[in-house]
């Protein structure tokens, strides 16, 4: 038997030799597309290995692959025979279900009043009467209708200037940034904008109109950098050992990225040339990961970051497809582990302007935490680990068509429901909450998380396991005893984020007005569940608010208010950082909330 | 026989079939390096193909070139016979006797004040108790020490400044321009900075100290560009016709300029990443071809440049070796034949700043003049053609060894002096304009510019000539008829230039107080032979000053001082451009001032 591994929908088991990987996926519930059944003639089912030996290529994958893609690994998975424990990366195109990816965030109406400005100039031609340079001519013209002083012109922009503006007849629109002109194009162009939220794991792409501020495209995609490691660790890891490996990782996201945008472009028809400002937010290590910073740093005490400043560059400087004059900007990151993804979301839900108590939380591998009490915030940032993810659990997966999302108990039995309603293949993090909540009530577990006796719990290899799908002629979906203490762990690392956070401002969990949870997976958590294993303080329902995607909707924000985009500085600013490594007693105070249970501090 | 040209010496003649180029470069007097005595074993005597047929590769080709190097038409001059007319580039290290540049320039004391500046840092290592980000830590420093307000920092020092600090131990120092760092290194670094003059055929390169403003190394080089046209015009064609021309032309002065610098820094112990700013200044054309701007309109009426204002751009955007954040400036060019060149030129000589009235002239093959009258100035541009540089003229040639330089009559007979003392192989600029002046006193020409009966002039192939020198066993170096009608319409041209802003200021010439003559050419006429022939004004010569390159002064006085670069901007702001074409009764005041000798007006 070798284990299999397909990234990024984070499937993996045992498959027996000799088998296709096509076969592999299949066994494991990889919905791998395969129209020709398997005999290499359709192409379909490409893959890259991205570790451990496989067959050597056939005639079909070179056929399908050029020599450099088959050096890098890439194959048909009908054609392909894992030789050892393997893993392997799925691009998007070959799943015949897609991931659940969300682009979906929170509405926030803002008026647009973006840094930069689109302006429609007739000029007059240069004669020897009158001949003066393009540049001068075109600023000349920018005073007298727009009111505007002259400035500096792009070397982008200079490049085509003295050409595209004798085919244009003298009469274009230009786009002007700080003084700055970064576009030019014929009379009438619609400029766009880029909004990005790039997660560890997700990517959400917002294409915005710069005049009205409102989005016209978005698409949701996988942060292709997972194949070099599902957590974060793993990829500052990875990028440390060498500049290749860095520089490879960047172009990875880098072409992903732009590989949306221009298709994203194509069914709006516009051109990526005519996106004019890109404002991007991620965790620190992906924002360090995508300008290709040093990240070694991040991976040792005191974590810090290398720049914690936002960032204004040119967007060519880092292989972005936008017009080539054009700036993008990163939002200001807090801290090593609280980054410029969590101030946008604290921007995308006015934190900084809120009154009363509001505590703001994005649940993922790593999970950030803001308490503000009238506009005095202070955020950290707590391990909560993979669980969430799927990762380490036996038949965890990422919230992809067949995962368990949702478990409630009836008559002592569980009811599940799955991501698009077929027949389960694993759970997801939702899913593994509810259960364990549904458990702890139904008594399967005590408030320690110890596994007891129940009639659907059985042992196997000596571990106690709870089965919560049977699948007649296949394995049951269970949740073993480790599953559990996986789950445990999370619940607590994040609970006790949110004590210290209460107990720095000196409150109560009670005085908390408003709890807010933002990110994909916490628009699928049942709060519930969350209470009821003490994951989330025990206060009134009506008290929370699941909002989606906040930091892809405080991307669009800073994109198109100069307004909100120094709101997003004054947050990062203001901003108290507590490192949660430096509370006296951590372990004693760990240990304490580990038992689960419905509670408030 | 073939016509040969070698290429930036500016020799060519005929040479007879099935002889190798070698041999053709020593029939014309290029002093091509050969060693091994051209058996194709030294590999010394590499030259480039740029035009023209010749045989195919020799093995001892292969052996000396990589495939993609013979595909560019490099090949041994030793081992290569012309098939046709051919035209041949020599690069500088192919040839025994370097051409002469001039790097010389006015010597002209600023306080150094530059746009850039170094500081050093002493950082404190950051902590879990004081996690600071590694940029917040840097300008906390940098405010708390140098009273520096926190700017931003450049994509590319952001990409080494986390592990850089940890290597140097958070000490440091760092170059700060405008409130961007550019640049860090060790404690200590000399900063350097790089100042240019980009001619169409010289270049003239100087790295300076940017805390003392001195010059530490200086270079003079050929723009390589010139295998795609001796004169701009052809240039402009050239670059015009096709992208890849245009980018291939940019590349060949770029790498050119790169390796000078390489070089010059190796000489100083430096490193071209120490570089932390540059000056450069070119004419309009070359200017645009640099940056690789649209050139086509330069060459069709009105020729306006596409960018007339000073530039500021990202070295590394154009290809530039400097430290990787580093910006680089072009001061502003006036008109399409009036450049930066001219601008620096006026700038070294502190044009605005002078009292009374000053002329200051630019000769070349295209000649620029401005007059300023207690700070108004006005520039002209004059097509003075390609006579000065050797071109069109039967025996013309750069000033290179063995160009005769400087002709005096001493008993009816022309005694000539050679640049390096040897036996005469041509004639350069300044020794053309003192035979044509010679020539005129003794009576072998009269003030029409006819050749008259003289014991020196003969007649061959119907056309007359003055026998310059006798060559035994070889062809006689003679001044053609048509030789001396170029050099006329030269100097008609730029006394037609002088006549005209001197008219249009209302004043005459000798109102003027001072005539300053700029550039390598001017260096080395005579003043009386030009004043003679009534290229220049008939003026007392204490009011002549020769500045030798000028132009490169200027360019390095706006790189250490802030003020004069402003100082730069006022002059291209304030230079009224005076457009020749547009003079009222052009072709008649050009047939009024033909006729050769004294004048004034």
């Amino acid at each position: 038997m070798h284990k299999v591994e397909f990234m990024p929908v984070g499937r993996r088991g045992l498959c027996p030799e000799g088998i296709t990987l096509l076969e592999c996926a299949r066994r494991l519930d990889v919905d791998l597309v395969g129209i020709c059944g398997g005999v290499g003639v359709c192409h379909r089912c490409r893959v890259q290995v991205v570790a451990g030996p496989v067959s050597e290529p056939t005639a079909e994958d070179r056929e399908a692959f050029s020599e450099e893609e088959i050096g890098q690994g890439r194959r048909l998975a009908c054609m392909t025979v894992p030789q050892g424990d393997i893993r392997v990366h799925v691009p998007p195109e070959s799943l015949s279900a897609p991931q659940r990816t969300q682009v979906e965030g929170l509405e926030v109406r803002v008026d647009p009043d973006p840094l930069v400005r689109g302006f429609e100039v007739r000029m007059t031609a240069p004669s020897l009467g009158r001949p003066l340079p393009d540049d001068r001519n075109l600023w000349d013209v920018l005073r007298r209708d727009h009111g505007l002083a002259p400035g500096t012109i792009d070397l982008a922009v200079q490049q085509v200037l003295a050409s595209r503006l004798r085919e244009l007849r003298f009469e274009a629109s230009v786009v002007v940034r700080e003084g700055e002109i970064i576009a030019l194009d014929a009379p009438a162009t619609r400029w766009i904008g880029l909004a990005v939220d790039i997660g560890t794991t997700k990517i959400a792409v917002y294409l915005v109109d710069m005049k009205s501020g409102d989005i016209i495209a978005s698409a949701g995609l996988m942060n292709p950098q997972i194949s070099y490691g599902e957590d974060i660790i793993a990829r500052i890891h990875n990028a440390g050992e060498s500049v290749e490996n860095a520089a490879r990782m960047q172009t990875l996201l880098v072409d992903a990225l732009n590989d949306s945008v221009s298709a994203l472009c194509a069914e709006i028809g516009a051109e990526p040339a005519h996106i004019v400002d890109a404002v991007l937010v991620a965790n620190t290590a992906v924002h360090h990961l995508f300008l290709r910073l040093p990240v070694r740093q991040l991976g040792l005490v005191p974590y810090v970051p290398g720049i914690g400043g936002a960032e204004d560059f040119k967007a060519r400087d880092i292989g972005l497809k936008t017009a080539p004059g054009a700036w993008a900007h990163m939002l200001p990151n807090i801290a090593g582990y609280v980054g410029a993804d969590h101030v946008a979301m604290l921007l995308a839900i006015g934190m900084s302007r809120r009154e009363g108590v509001t505590l703001a939380i994005d649940i993922g591998t790593n999970t950030e935490i803001c308490l503000n009490r009238g506009g005095r915030m202070k955020s950290v940032s707590c391990a909560s680990g993979p669980a969430f993810e799927g990762a380490q659990i036996r038949f965890g997966m990422r919230a992809a068509v067949g995962a368990i999302e949702h478990v409630r108990f009836r008559e002592g039995r569980p009811e599940i429901q799955t991501i698009g309603g077929g027949a389960p293949v694993g759970i997801c993090g939702s899913g593994l909450l509810d259960a364990v909540a549904q458990m702890l009530q139904e008594g399967v577990i005590d408030a320690t998380g110890r596994m007891l006796d129940h009639p659907l719990v059985r042992r196997r290899d000596g571990v106690q396991e709870f089965i919560l799908a049977e699948r007649p002629g296949q394995e049951d979906i269970t949740v073993s005893q480790k599953d559990v203490r996986e789950l445990q762990a999370a619940k607590t690392a994040i609970r006790l984020g949110v004590q210290a956070l209460v107990e720095d401002a000196g409150i109560k969990d009670e005085d908390i007005d408003r709890v807010i949870i933002a990110g994909a997976f916490g628009t699928y958590i049942d709060v519930e569940s969350s209470i009821a294993i003490g994951m989330l303080p025990a206060l009134p329902l009506g008290r929370f608010d699941q909002v989606g995607n906040a930091a892809g909707t405080g991307a669009r924000l800073a994109l198109v208010s100069r307004e909100r985009r120094r709101e997003a500085l004054a947050i990062a600013e203001l901003n108290g950082y507590l490192e949660l490594a430096r509370i006296p007693d951590f372990n004693e105070k760990f240990a304490a909330i580990t038992p689960m249970g419905a509670s408030v501090s």
